[in-house]
């Protein structure tokens, strides 16, 4: 059984509850972090950390605690649910002043609801469907426009997950104004003649923190690196495709709606990005 | 102290909680209603119970219970917490199977969450508000697509409430592709030469109970109603303007942007709407 942590206690699973008058759950008004846990450590802890504040600010919410501190429960949950190799996942909502009410509460006297918990994934860096590669759709991206704030507004992607179970395939590729935006929970790239495509960051993806490493380790690794945006269509006829997310690093597609890329198995540029990005990830984890 | 409802009990407010593996809080995956009480009675039960059943189907949902049922603890809610005037708040989850995951848990072995809660409003009816009108600002609509399904992804709204309290406003009428769709928690209206013009029903717009009722009202009372979107600059030219939620029922607009409409005074077709409205309401109040 877990142990996870609300608002300043550890708790077992069963028992964490929030009120019924939480905002997060009421009014959809939280943000969250996924953070992985490789050998026992952290990866990215900054960079998640960062784009936690960047979230709160965007919504006038205040932090829970300092950053030290996030980091420290972190550790005390790997510690305490023995986790190898797994998540880490935070939600900071905006609390709840007892009612309901569209008008934020008064910030003074309403402290931020903060809740963590594990979850275990012995295989996270060996994932069998790495191997494979994924097969995707794509379906329309009708999120709200600020993705870029990582709220827990999930429930278009996850109706974007069953539409593809449905069609059997992995996941959903999200087409705004007939280009890709992303995927129902990473970000989506092509590569074609060598060169590795990916929507440029703005308020319409999420900016992505596996995104940034991964395109500064291809830079570093001298690949060539364009950030636009691009079709369905253009996809189709890449050399292949792959997405990016914490907890699935980098994942090779291999099919778009029906179409195989290349001869259909992961290609060489996401097999070494995935690769790298383990590599380099694990040297930095805390 | 309120007395609130929790998947089959009846609980002091203090002790109403869910898990935090609810996928009301996790994944924003739950829609709600709000049915407005009058002098101790239900107003439109049938038409938010049916809208409720179509937000469950559109997303795959299953019912809590079933309309007769839920009647049922809408009443014991107002009998336990003597409500003469006032709101009841529902809201209906996909529950939780103990984890988090985007792909929706087995309906089998998942039973919905159903909550419920009463909010006391002694002059509901009387809302010295009405008298006055209401200021509005106009902002950009950057919601969800499926804004006909009642779900709890309320972030964008409270945040329009809030860029509207800042410019010493009430509330934001929600602008996309140049034309209003609604306000953030009402349908929109204004009058022009005797029309009453409001956006016609889509996936665009919630379909207000309120909205209904009081169209249908308006057209028994010989008034012309024309269904169609119309643009802020429209509304500026209007004679007057006026929102309907189930929770303000007809309020008059006075002023968009800083225009004032007409005289800058509640108009004689939203307050005869709003007299028709109360009427005819609380003679089918059960």
């Amino acid at each position: 059984m877990r142990t996870v942590y609300v608002n300043g206690e550890y708790l077992p699973e069963h028992e964490a509850k929030i009120s019924i008058f939480d905002r997060g759950f009421l009014m959809s008004d939280g943000v969250y972090e996924v953070t992985t846990v490789l050998d026992g450590k952290l990866i990215s802890f900054d960079g998640h950390a960062g784009r936690l504040l960047r979230s709160l600010r965007e919504l006038d919410m205040s932090p829970p605690c300092d950053m030290d501190e996030l980091l420290g429960i972190h550790r005390e949950l790997v510690r305490l649910n023995e986790i190898e190799n797994g998540l880490i996942y935070l939600q900071v909502t905006r609390g709840s002043d007892g009612d309901r009410d569209f008008v934020f509460p008064d910030p003074e006297a309403t402290k931020p609801t903060l809740v963590m918990f594990t979850q275990s994934k012995p295989n996270l860096a060996n994932n069998p469907a790495a191997g494979k590669g994924i097969k995707v759709i794509s379906i329309d991206d009708i999120r709200w426009g600020r993705r870029d704030i990582k709220t827990v507004q999930l429930l278009y992607p996850s109706m974007g997950k069953m539409m593809a179970k449905a069609a059997g395939c992995d996941d959903a590729w999200l087409v705004e104004d007939g280009k890709v935006t992303e995927g129902t929970s990473n970000n989506a790239y092509i590569v074609k003649n060598g060169r590795i495509i990916t929507r440029e960051l703005s308020n319409d993806i999420l900016h992505g923190i596996t995104r940034a490493a991964v395109l500064r380790y291809a830079r570093e690794a001298q690949m060539e690196v364009e950030e636009r945006s691009f079709s369905i269509d253009e996809a189709k006829q890449a050399d292949e495709a792959f997405v990016t997310s914490a907890s699935t690093f980098v994942m090779p597609v291999v099919e778009i709606d029906g179409t195989p890329l290349g001869d259909g198995t992961p290609g060489p540029v996401a097999k070494r990005l995935r690769e790298i990005y383990l590599e380099e990830s694990l040297k930095t984890a805390i």
